[in-house]
């Protein structure tokens, strides 16, 4: 019986440590693990979430891929949701990412959320917690004591407040109360483990050290890489345009997961995707052997992806229009058709009303590079007289005919 | 008019400005007395009092001197009890001065402290508010608020802060959350100067701030220097032994002031009187032209002071007294007598159970030092057989009388 407890915890932990960069401390998640095979009570597992930004990429879902295999080993997520700090915002005014949002903006914000998270996540074993809950009702003594039990030395050890305070830039005496709130949210749970990027670490510290000063046993903080994006070299973020988001459709998703580096391979298997982890070594070793074509792993990584957040069969079918278009070089054969009188058009304004550029200046950079083709050969002038039947390409993936 | 308006101003400054160490801004302050003699509205001048150390002495009442001023003036004193703090404590357990407190102890001590300080200040003229009025019914949103208008470096400058930080001391975020709520008094209070001794500076300049912040116009702040003890050189304090205390009795109020050094006559006088700056010059004077002996000021200055915090009667008595027993080296007449066997007694402890010696230690000393005379002649030895008629000496003023 022991032993076989023991062999379980190993289970659990084998998924558990996949992928994670750090882990705090390991022995007393162990003993966690033990005492919830023993006790048949699931673990709380936490992870924040700011209602600011509710549009998310395949960045986010690094951690939230770890919260699925939590609950797939049978434990408890909770997501705590700050509505509290959204609903102030940012007293000083001073901080983009912490504006003022409305009840509304907050609510609308959660729901798309949602939608998006349960892509990943099992919602019959989600449970999903506003902090003005545990927050709106406190009161200044309630801060007091919450203040008291961290040292202003401890909080200007954060990386971003040590740097600005060494640069004289300012920090507002109310950024130290705001990863005492965070923590106070681990107190609220009683949460067992903590998820977070590594940027989070010193979040998931303090709420470890809070806990503990309310009589708490501390929880666990697991960290999570952050995913670097397509270009393989800087973090995945809208604003570089290395991401992949969640709600793209398939064949957007399947074209930028053919586009990533071959280094990235196995990283995203690991940290995106559900298959074991004796199929990911598998993979990888077939690849390391050369047994494996890297297009080929990466039309795999991309079924995965578009099955999660899709469907099998939009992978499927986004795989074979991928094989048609890229790997035969062809024309497929499902491009919109535009409906257009033969007259001459000025392409950096034509191609983004087309949705074949971000913009004018776009389009001219495209234009410049060679990246356009009508009817297959390299276009660079400015301007085009349409024609019936004309196929307009731009980049690899986005093409019109004109009818 | 104008010109009555200066001149009245003029007069009100030259009360203001007596005693003071520093006054932030000058110039504003005279905009706010001329604005206040065109509108007949009294100015707003507030003072922060302690509720943990009720029992005040002579260098508390510096400031109340300097607010007694502003009475006469025709402004109004706002006393604020900290209640709120007081109530709560110090949550880190760490701070001896900021015990936790019940409310029947808050409620004594203010009472206590409306005795003493009603001995200085004009009761019709004052109001006292106990600041959990405006902080009880803060939440976190307020004080999120409140504390995005400060940062942490300038909090750091705060003299003690600073040492503490740079000697790898404690600092609880809490306390940083201090002196923003004694600014947040002035707040609530729209006060127009805020008192306070030299070290008090830090905290006046964060209420002026925050007043700005709030869109107030901002408070002046007046610092009262820390007033020297009996000894003149360290403060005045009740740990160092060297204070004079509110409460105590004339005869002792009156040896403890004739025993102050030379240098200190005047500053007595400007700090703790109500003498007109006239007649403050006038005794400056002639003792410098040496035609007033300062021992005879001194007399002038126990009478003021025990005339203030008894009355004149008790201030002639004392003086009687004090010219019957220490110029004529006499032993009083009115000197406490004991009924007790005639037997040996152990000094060291005899002396402190009559009330002779703080301590067996202090008994211990004066033996030792000289300071204990026998009928008139000294005595060094522990042990003393005690006899009827006997009169024991501690010191210049303590004595006793076996019957």
């Amino acid at each position: 019986m022991e032993n076989s407890i023991a062999n379980k915890v190993r289970e659990q932990m084998a998924v558990i440590e996949r992928g994670v960069t750090e882990l705090i401390p390991r022995e007393e998640l162990i003993k966690k693990l033990e005492k919830s095979l023993n006790t048949g009570r699931p673990l709380i597992v936490k992870l924040g979430l700011d209602p600011t930004a509710p549009d998310i990429h395949l960045g986010h879902t690094v951690v939230l891929n770890k919260l699925r295999q939590f609950q797939e080993l049978g434990h408890e997520v909770h997501l705590i949701i700050g509505d509290y700090t959204g609903r102030i915002g940012d007293p000083s005014g001073k901080s983009e990412t912490r504006k003022q949002l409305t009840q509304e903006e907050i609510e609308y914000n959660a729901q798309t959320y949602k939608e998006q998270i349960f892509k990943v996540l099992d919602e019959e074993r989600t449970i999903i917690h506003f902090n003005s809950e545990w927050l709106a009702p406190m009161n200044l003594a309630d801060i007091l004591n919450l203040t008291a039990k961290y040292t202003v030395a401890r909080m200007l050890e954060r990386d971003d407040f040590e740097k600005r305070y060494k640069n004289g830039l300012p920090i507002g005496v109310h950024e130290f109360l705001y990863p005492l709130m965070q923590g106070y949210d681990s107190v609220a749970l009683n949460a067992d483990i903590e998820l977070g990027g590594t940027d989070q670490k010193f979040n998931l510290l303090v709420g470890r050290q809070l806990m503990r000063e309310y009589g708490q046993e501390p929880q666990i903080a697991l960290m999570m890489p952050i995913l670097e994006g397509t270009d393989g070299v800087q973090k995945m973020s809208k604003s570089l345009g290395n991401y992949i988001g969640v709600n793209e459709v398939p064949n957007e998703m399947f074209g930028k997961t053919m586009s990533i580096s071959d280094e990235l391979i196995c990283r995203y298997f690991e940290l995106l995707t559900g298959i074991s982890n004796e199929e990911l070594k598998s993979i990888n070793d077939a690849m390391a052997s050369g047994r494996l074509n890297p297009r080929d792993a990466k039309i795999r990584l991309a079924e995965e992806l578009i099955g999660r957040f899709h469907s099998p069969e939009a992978a499927n079918q986004a795989k074979e229009r991928f094989i048609s278009v890229f790997s035969k070089n062809q024309i497929p054969d499902d491009i919109p058709e535009l409906v257009h009188e033969e007259v001459e058009v000025y392409l950096p304004r034509f191609l983004p009303e087309q949705g074949l550029a971000e913009s004018g200046a776009d389009a001219r950079r495209s234009l410049k590079a060679g990246a356009v083709k009508v009817n297959g050969q390299k276009y660079g002038e400015e301007n085009l007289t349409l024609q019936k039947g004309m196929v307009i390409q731009a980049g690899k993936r986005k093409f019109i005919k004109i009818v």
